[in-house]
């Protein structure tokens, strides 16, 4: 058996999240599909996050055994001719057998896109979140000094079972202001249910100032999801890069 | 009355084309529903041009009458608030009665994207057509030229009724190469059913070095449909400026 390690991108928008669930379309479905289609067998594959209904990608991590001799370039191309046009392998390598696309991940990043004009741009509203309101950059860039560091998240994470530590490190979040919208880029060793959006979410209200900056301390402090605001929109948000040792 | 001429972006994806259709989805139904909402009357909008199926636009240019008294900047936010995300109103002014959206238009201009890489970028698939074939660029440049200038188009027109005038005058048309992609631009004094996906079809023949460049006059030459090869596909296409006198 030979392990493999692919990297996938896709467009979010009319999927089900990335995980395989009864009668629903997802990103691992269509990708196990297609496997099975070009190696006439079934191959469970692998991913390093589970990403939610709407929700891109850029740079997904999965993985995959097979015992069937494969040429990479070949069945990379036979994969993305089948692949719907939203989701595409971006590159397949063979890895050792102890390589897991989540388990030997040490941090992943995502970036959130926030679009600034008045009226929405009908060729970007798939891929930001639209906020028709002034943001305080400074407020904003202010608050990303309190989520950074070791820290506990529960404030920030939904439910999930089963219950998950909620400890996680996050190396650097930047809000970075461009012509036509807000760049966010958040890098952790790992990310809980929905954290990234509860993070970008507040970092809106203190953008609108209906919450301090000050007051992401407070809030992490309660440990409590109801301390913290709403979860940004699904369709500004990309994972963008899973790193390994 | 009062004459108001508004200039509209959209997403063609999930539109039947610019014009009403029983029954379908369509981007002046959208509009003059939305309108009519806003207005509390029908207002019929005349648009310059009917763009097909999957046809984008960022420069859409319409026109309709009203006998009310209305705030320019409060009807924008509206229009924009209450049509679909992927439809937005990109500015609206008075103007004069004699001014007609379709008939004083002196120029139009098209922009269509080659999407080039290997594999299909998911997030540009709506809005380029991919060509995975190296496309020779000083060949296409080459047939750009036999375009240019007032020309019988017959072999470049899909059949309309009633019959048009085939005779028009392209003023520009240039290929772009650029990192990820080829833009095409071309302007004319008014474009057929077509017209444009036509001749972007044959600069794609010739960039694959199907056709050859001078093939282009002896196309035009023989005024059939069938001496032309076929049109390229709707998704790459954008409506990008009216000129007006």
């Amino acid at each position: 058996m030979q392990k493999y390690k692919m990297i996938v991108s896709y467009d979010g928008t009319n999927y089900h999240g990335w995980q395989i669930q009864p009668s629903k379309k997802t990103i691992q479905s269509a990708l196990q599909h297609s496997l099975k289609i070009i190696l006439k067998k079934d191959s469970p594959i692998i991913g390093s996050s589970r990403t939610d209904k709407g929700v891109h990608a850029k740079g997904q991590v999965a993985h995959f055994f097979t015992d069937k001799e494969i040429d990479i370039k070949k069945i990379t191309y036979s994969l993305n001719s089948i692949l719907p046009r939203d989701i595409k392998i971006k590159s397949l390598e063979k890895v050792d057998e102890n390589f897991h696309a989540r388990y030997s991940a040490i941090s992943k990043k995502y970036d959130y896109y926030i679009g600034l004009k008045n009226e929405i741009d009908p060729f970007s509203y798939l891929y930001k979140s639209h906020i028709p309101f002034p943001l305080n950059m400074d407020a904003m860039k202010k608050a990303c000094k309190y989520f950074i560091g070791k820290r506990d998240f529960t404030s920030f994470v939904n439910i999930s079972y089963p219950k998950k530590n909620p400890i996680k490190t996050i190396s650097f979040l930047n809000v970075i202001k461009r012509p036509n919208d807000i760049k966010i880029e958040v890098q952790a060793d790992g990310f809980l249910y929905k954290m990234v959006r509860n993070i970008v979410g507040s970092l809106i209200e203190v953008g609108r100032e209906r919450l301090k900056a000050e007051d992401i301390q407070i809030i992490l402090k309660k440990k409590n999801r109801k301390a913290a605001p709403y979860a940004a929109a699904a369709s500004g948000l990309f994972l963008s890069k899973i790193n390994y040792s």
